[in-house]
């Protein structure tokens, strides 16, 4: 399969070199910004450009990975009618391309990515869905040439597991932040808190959410929870915070 | 050294066989439960009783490996006045053995034990705090062959982790819990974010968690968390934490 990479952030960086090594063909790479086309470019070792009009025609897929802003308005670009067409948002519609191609798509895997830290494509889920059949088959066929786990979902369900992502990702992130800062508050290194977060991941690889909680909350500690509330009376964010998720896992077990 | 273990929980059974391996010579095993207690001495076999009368008085340390409560009144009980008595609680302070011991402490592992999963005591930061200095030295000298990161804390300092702990791990999984339950109501199965988890904790063991923040709170992109606002309009308590984690993420990052 001949690909465009419209794109050049974490997401273009990982997914592109992980098509090229399972042997797809990457033809060029487009971004708005000469030197990050031809650093992505390079390390690909294809062509680049920053102009729309010299986009290559003749590529079997384009892939769009861009910010849901540009996205929308790049779609409306009238590149290579025939090909399919594809962008990687968790949040954003399939119905982007409708008034403006034929075959189109989504390619949605469910990681984060960083610039420093390598990524093992194969165990990324990729989720995909398709305008119609054939398309389809053409996006199962490379998803699976690069990642162990693909699923066909549509939008809403896509715009769901986003949500869910933000939870896992995201908002776990800002608790391993705020942990950071109330052990910084007590002299105690970030560093001290590390395998903690580690093995709370690993646990929920083999154990499920409700098997793998514990705590004050839930073990119903109230002289526990009131010795932290004590503690942490004097920052109402946080406060506001702990009691919430308290008052969630409390009701999760004690009914 | 030779030592009593009290309480025969996840944390009891993981400590203790991590001592023994470690050359440490365990006496006995006490539980309030006869069953519990063969259980455990069996895995490290040693004696076991159930009677506090029957606990042997001639070891070097006690450790009460105890649910808050059962161990309040339990370092009430006069065994061994010379030893040295320790306790395994984030939440509870030093002063609790100070009328009924002379040679006391505590002696704090932060990790989530479970039944199933076995872990690397070695990774294991132990946080211990003793009454006096040739305490600390025994403590220490014993800390130190499980654990290469042992640090000395005092029982605030030691609160305010058992907080930090909290939100790193008790509340990450009640996270997971709700991306779980997300997923699952869009037909999408938990596993689909197992690798995201995954990566999520593997990031922060070499970014600090401001870098690895990603997501649209992160980037001020208020479109997508109106979609996702819109998707859990139904679901008042979930609405409520994602616009109170995303509140924090957007304040963190746009000043």
């Amino acid at each position: 399969m001949r690909i465009i990479i419209i794109g050049v952030g974490n997401l273009a960086t990982h997914l592109s070199l992980a098509l090229q090594s399972a042997g797809n063909e990457i033809v060029q790479v487009y971004s708005r910004t000469i030197d990050s086309a031809s650093s992505l470019a390079a390390k690909l070792d294809v062509p680049f450009t920053n102009q729309v009009s010299e986009i290559n025609p003749n590529a079997d897929l384009y892939i769009y990975a861009l910010s849901d802003d540009v996205l929308e308005s790049f779609v409306q670009n009238s590149i290579a009618p025939d090909a399919i067409h594809v962008h990687t948002a968790g949040s954003v519609s399939i119905d982007i391309f409708k008034n403006y191609k034929e075959n189109y798509g989504v390619f949605y895997p469910l990681q984060t990515f960083s610039k420093i830290k390598p990524v093992d494509f194969s165990n990324i889920p990729l989720f995909i869905e398709a305008s119609n059949d054939a398309a389809l088959q053409k996006l199962s066929k490379l998803a699976t040439s690069i990642s162990k786990n693909v699923y066909q979902i549509n939008s809403e369900q896509r715009l769901k597991l986003h949500i869910a992502g933000v939870f896992a990702n995201n908002f776990v992130n800002h608790l391993y932040k705020l942990a950071s800062d109330i052990a910084t508050s007590a002299d105690i290194p970030f560093d001290a808190i590390k395998p903690l977060i580690m093995e709370t991941a690993e646990k929920i690889q083999i154990l499920r959410p409700e098997e793998s909680q514990t705590g004050p909350a839930k073990r119903n500690d109230l002289k526990v929870l009131e010795k932290h509330r004590e503690l942490l009376k004097n920052d109402d964010e946080i406060l506001k915070l702990y009691n919430q998720l308290s008052d969630m896992i409390l009701k999760s077990y004690q009914g």
